[in-house]
């Protein structure tokens, strides 16, 4: 039997007058979505239109919280009590679920976004903070993060399904940690060396996972390239099981 | 039988470091609180800690949606499409079920705040919409308003109960319209007169709940003169039944 | 001598991670700008970067004051009071001069934005309080709005300098009010039509500033063909000078 | 002749319906403001108001700039590049420096606000990126900081005139720097501690301004006692001079 690999992706992105990514095109292609909940992007009526066009598709539903900052786009970290953001992620989380329920749907994942991903990744009180936002919420969603974070250990220590990610489009380091942005070559331009790195990360035991990002102007064409090179290697894809 | 009235109040109107009404007073004395959900007030720290006191105390809780307008607290007419105020309302309306939930507790009703809740009772389209996102997140859930308003009428119109509100410490126009606050003599300061005003609002077949504002400086004494001057009249005070 | 006339443009409006317009196209081409100053677009890198491009290409710097309403991109009405009003445009205003000052160029003109302008060409108690914060920052700054409109009126009666503004790229109601954008052919996409239409407003007296919109697909080539129909016909293109 | 010391406050940190602190009553008694710029508090019509105040009591007008973050009140470290910090304090000390003018006072120093001061005295980039924005506004601005500062330092390095700031009312350790709030003792409630403390740190060369905190409930006893221990020790009141 076929292994099954999730591809993911942040999309929602846009706020008011401003567009950003190719939700349309990138909704056709992946088997979860990442949806930005209104405090780094998406108001309320593109979180709306977002959620119902992954309803009708059939992709899976993602809570995308992040820190409160807009003119930041949620990728600076900041100083924010372990009470706040808890508070602050239950309260991203039910608003995006409300539109899963209202469009026909259910919320399946929670994936934070940007800076909070990346310092719930190395900080414990705020992963546990992140993780019992979650379980007060609904203990039956699943929690993703770095294999091995203190994110995914935080999730398990709450009693959640985790699911450890994968990035086919970034470049890590031998300690399994990403690239910084500000690097070069942190980030993958050509399709197939991102459909490369995607087939090697869905052979880990460790990756249930794989996210493709949005906000690159090729980003349908890689997603579509990556897709097909997991099909190629014998992945069935599909969003991991709500237990 | 006695006849029931439901009493409430608006709280959670606190903004990080900004304190705002005596909730814990309030919460002692009315059966159902309308909740800030961060559109005009309620960072999500405090709209936590008040829904898991209302729920601590058995009261009724309630999403207060608002125009998006921190900086005017919810008090400025916006002239938003019809879209954009029924993903705005589901938003808010979501967020506050999602900490009832996470506190042990259920949302019963949703009372629009302040400019919205004035201009949704004049205003078709407007009250249609809030009507709507009302319906699509939980057809149960009770819609608060003026009597006879076409937020009333918006609510019948989707299905939903409604509870007409009166207001014991404002005076109303012969036509049944409230005072604008810039007139004279808009809010009763005195206790005794709110509570004859209460036991007349108890008595009307169009008023399923009674509102007590929380923003005067001596509002626990007049929200309990008026509960008592309820039960004196022969009224028990509970919030309206769910379906 | 050549008459001359003004051609000026929205820019700036980019806002964190998400971008609007080719500012830095329409900049070669326009001889004023209209800068937005972060209460619909505009954050504050973003204006910086924007006055310190106008700055070096010579263009006059205006601000672009606007209602607080990011997720509305200013374009909705907000009934907010005569004082508070005065007080947002001379925040705005201040902010925008002081960028001006920094990168080494000056205020030169105030174009509110938006619902703000059209609100402010109709009701004259709020074109008063823009026009007050105008000559309380500075009084030699030129205010800017529809012919005749209550905003020129309210700027003539605080003693500023007005400019009436004509917009190449709309189509006019036969009492000169603009059709309204939901209207079938409000906005001209075809440059020839534009062109035509700016000459013939830069023949009215009313008009001393031609505006052409940075928001459509061709907005640079636009603003080329209007540019050239206009030196064609005669016109020189400069911003209108200060007292 | 008398050594002369400045007493400063914040103030100006309402928000739209929300109050904070009692600034009429501190207004009388200080010698220079440090006024909120709306980042963390301060709509604009509380700055007009606010300055206003001030100009009419002839007390040096401060602005008081802070990371973006109303919900946390500017109390929350934030990873801003140096860029836009550098932009954020220059938009906040322009339209600080506009109401100034506007009421006919002018702007006298800058003291950047909570967390923001904090990290600006540990972080040079950071310090560097304030300083650059003061510089390029108005050179001739007084920088407020903790002596020997990396914001000192890095005032002094863009020829900005530099303040080293005391403050009567908190608790330092042996190293010179501020006790955490979070500790026990770190705030004196005591005024006639905050008066013995004051006149200790007037003494040392390396301070010229005393702060005095507004957000207390007797800010306004604790400020007189602490302004009349100084008088009695033979100290004048007033702000540092321009260049």
């Amino acid at each position: 039997m076929a292994k099954t690999i999730d591809l993911n992706c942040d999309i929602g992105e846009s706020y008011g007058a401003w567009r950003m990514g190719d939700d349309a095109a990138l909704l056709d292609i992946v088997s979860s979505a990442n949806i930005a909940c209104g405090f780094h992007a998406g108001d309320p009526a593109t979180i709306d239109a977002t959620v119902a066009a992954a309803v009708t598709r059939g992709v899976a539903i993602g809570a995308h919280p992040s820190y409160p900052d807009l003119a930041g786009f949620g990728r600076r970290s900041m100083d924010i009590s372990a009470r706040d953001i808890e508070s602050a992620v239950l309260y991203q989380i039910a608003a995006l679920a409300g539109f899963a329920t209202a469009n026909g749907g259910a919320l399946h994942h929670v994936k934070p976004h940007g800076a909070l991903y990346n310092d719930a990744g190395k900080n414990a009180p705020l992963a546990a903070a992140i993780a019992r936002a979650v379980r007060r919420f609904d203990a039956r969603l699943i929690l993703v993060g770095l294999p091995e974070s203190a994110l995914i250990e935080a999730g398990k220590a709450e009693g959640l399904t985790t699911a450890g990610e994968g990035f086919c489009d970034r470049a890590y380091e031998p300690d399994g940690s990403l690239r910084a942005r500000t690097q070069r070559g942190a980030v993958f331009d050509d399709p197939k060396q991102a459909a490369a790195q995607a087939v090697m990360l869905a052979h880990s035991d460790r990756v249930r996972t794989i996210c493709i990002h949005g906000d690159t102007s090729n980003a349908p064409e890689m997603a579509q390239t990556v897709r097909n090179a997991l099909l190629d290697a014998g992945y069935s894809i599909a969003p991991p099981e709500l237990l």
